[in-house]
């Protein structure tokens, strides 16, 4: 009998909303979303779950939720709003992805209905991962509050939780219904988490925008000093870039190719040899330090470029590298870690470097004589920079 | 700051192949799919997870499978092929799932290789699952070995697990990389199973194409009497039209209508009721017998169309209803079917009813007394046939 052939194309569309004070009363954004969505004749129900740092740091978060949806009762708010834990560990143990299911199936979140999780990467991942396993898929609504969940992987159509220990193991391809960006969460973060986020867009301006880059060349200081406008630019332009990547490439990445990844092969790896000790931002950073150093010592980028990489990221106030990112023999963990990055992937090895600011090429061999001398070059260089600030300082 | 829109297409497609004897050395059917998709370098694996009820059946499956990829070594076969029960329970206990996960893992199956399911569609629907999260998703074939996954599940784009007891809590919408379906599986099915998938092609034939039920009448004899020819076209046909459907409509299921589940909202609930000791196709067509009735009782359907589905039901083997299927009163178990049918889908309640033979129609409201009306009414018819089947024994 003959071959049946299938074949279908299906639409993904979403906005990404830029606000303040999102649960003000008088914001209509979120309500107008809500209802404007709302085609049928049923009410929508929605189920709130939230990063515990978020709540901490914004007390009345809460009771503003449920004034907001008192006044804009056209969708009915679940009372019970969940607040878990933030960071990695809600993503390394289970449990917090059964609390989330076992909300949805208790408050009847239907396929119409939305869940809606503010929070930071960690808890935009995971929340994204019970929100799409749950009936085949129930609506998400993604409220990151962080720099670096606003201006990249709260936008974007990933999600996941880690298991046997590996990063994402688990996870789907699944957009949202929509993000909004509230730039009053970012009010709040600490220094440290303020300036993480930024790495992201050193790393989508190096592979893809020379002008951001300079911009943020010029910006850094701004930056640095936690100016909101220009914290604000840098989010809108970085989050632009990282949505015209997705639709542009490969939304769903079924090759082997992920620019955005531009830095993350060792991030990553870093991330887990740390216990998740540094942020992830500070892994990028110092991933990008280290591709960068690479690209030129292999021949692609300029001394002079590879220069000024490193100066924007010191500018801004990361360290460039880490005792665990040395190589010390070919065994050394980071090394293992671009295996792991191959196998998440599938396929042939693919790390992004660089042939210019502006611009990746990709690379499907590395040489781990060249990563360990690009790793001692940062190495010597932080320590410098390190003891120049203790002299300035004295 | 504006708003950023993002919008994407993604596309799917697949083939289901119909062969015989997937694995004869000389079938290179499943070699030349896997090297033809190879399209880079690395080698690529994959895992073949098998339902034990086809081992049992086919006890030289698994040294088959070895041979063949001993033969046809441009893929490499993890050797350790992976045994698990068939049937709901496969769906019901996490710890298979998180088998097939173990696998993927140890066995290094990354995102460019495959996970091949072997089995019914509940070991289809949960490997697909499980293949669909782990790396955000490896590519899975299906080899479905029994009439109802040929013909319907098995070549659809759903997955999905039970869980707090609700039929597919968990799962994911998500098309395959190819199907197999091979015939010689059917060979060993018990009757029961053979005639039990035919219930789906009563019920794409009813809403879809009258045509095809006037052929399931003049065929129903050779079916019954399983004759091969008969059933292959039975369930090409019925791919075909399950197929067409998933492309011309709503492949994921965005809105709330979903006629290829006419017959089924009142037999998943069954299916619970009984323990799944009754089959899912013996299910649904008394759940299409159901709503056959009921269609002709609220005015919509010819009682001489309904009485011929009722007679080409019964001319198959099929039961026309069970005693749990009864309502007694207004909260009887089989009336909270349709609510749970609701929550699943969300939005308004969809129930598909026929108009005609060939032609099904979206009802919203369900009048729980004509429900009541039309189960007694089968009942009744159910146990005159008993009566005579066995007054025709005597």
């Amino acid at each position: 009998m003959d071959t049946l052939h299938q074949s279908f194309t299906v639409k993904f569309s979403y906005d990404v909303f830029f606000t303040s004070a999102l649960f003000d009363p008088n914001n209509k954004l979120i309500n107008d979303f809500l209802t404007g969505s709302n085609l049928s004749t049923s009410i929508k129900k929605i189920l709130f779950v939230i990063d515990e740092g978020v709540t901490n740091t914004h007390p009345a978060l809460v009771s503003q939720i449920k004034d907001y949806f008192i006044q804009h009762n056209q969708t009915q708010l679940v009372q019970d709003i969940l607040i878990i834990p933030g960071g990695e560990p809600v993503k390394n143990d289970t449990r917090y992805l059964d609390q989330v299911l076992e909300a949805v199936n208790n408050h009847g979140i239907d396929r119409h209905s939305f869940v809606a999780a503010i929070g930071g990467g960690a808890v935009l991942d995971m929340v994204g991962y019970a929100a799409t396993i749950s009936h085949r898929g129930v609506k998400q609504i993604r409220i990151p509050t962080t720099v670096l969940s606003q201006n990249d992987s709260g936008i974007g159509v990933k999600n996941g939780i880690n298991y046997f220990n590996k990063k994402n193991f688990l996870g789907t391809f699944s957009p949202p219904v929509a993000v909004f960006n509230d730039e009053l969460f970012l009010s709040t973060l600490s220094d440290r988490d303020w300036r993480s986020g930024i790495a992201e867009a050193i790393k989508v301006a190096l592979i893809k925008d020379q002008k951001f880059f300079i911009w943020l060349e010029e910006n850094a200081d701004l930056l640095a000093q936690r100016n909101r406008a220009a914290m604000n630019y840098q989010i809108w332009q970085c989050a632009k870039l990282h949505l015209e990547h997705i639709r542009g490439a490969d939304p769903f990445e079924s090759g082997s190719s992920r620019p955005l990844d531009f830095g993350h092969w060792s991030a990553h790896k870093l991330e887990y040899l740390t216990n998740f000790e540094i942020r992830h931002g500070e892994a990028v950073a110092m991933g990008i330090a280290l591709d960068t150093v690479y690209s030129n010592l292999s021949g692609r980028l300029s001394t002079e470029e590879s220069n000024r990489v490193l100066n924007l990221i010191q500018k801004l106030g990361f360290e460039l590298t880490h005792p665990l990112l040395q190589v010390q023999q070919d065994n050394s963990p980071i090394l293992l870690g671009l295996q792991e990055f191959r196998e998440h992937l599938g396929g042939q090895l693919t790390i992004t470097l660089l042939t210019a600011i502006g611009k990746g090429e990709e690379a499907h061999e590395i040489d781990p004589a060249l990563v360990k001398k690009a790793s001692e070059i940062l190495q010597e260089l932080n320590q410098q920079t390190a003891h120049n600030f203790s002299s300035s300082i004295l």
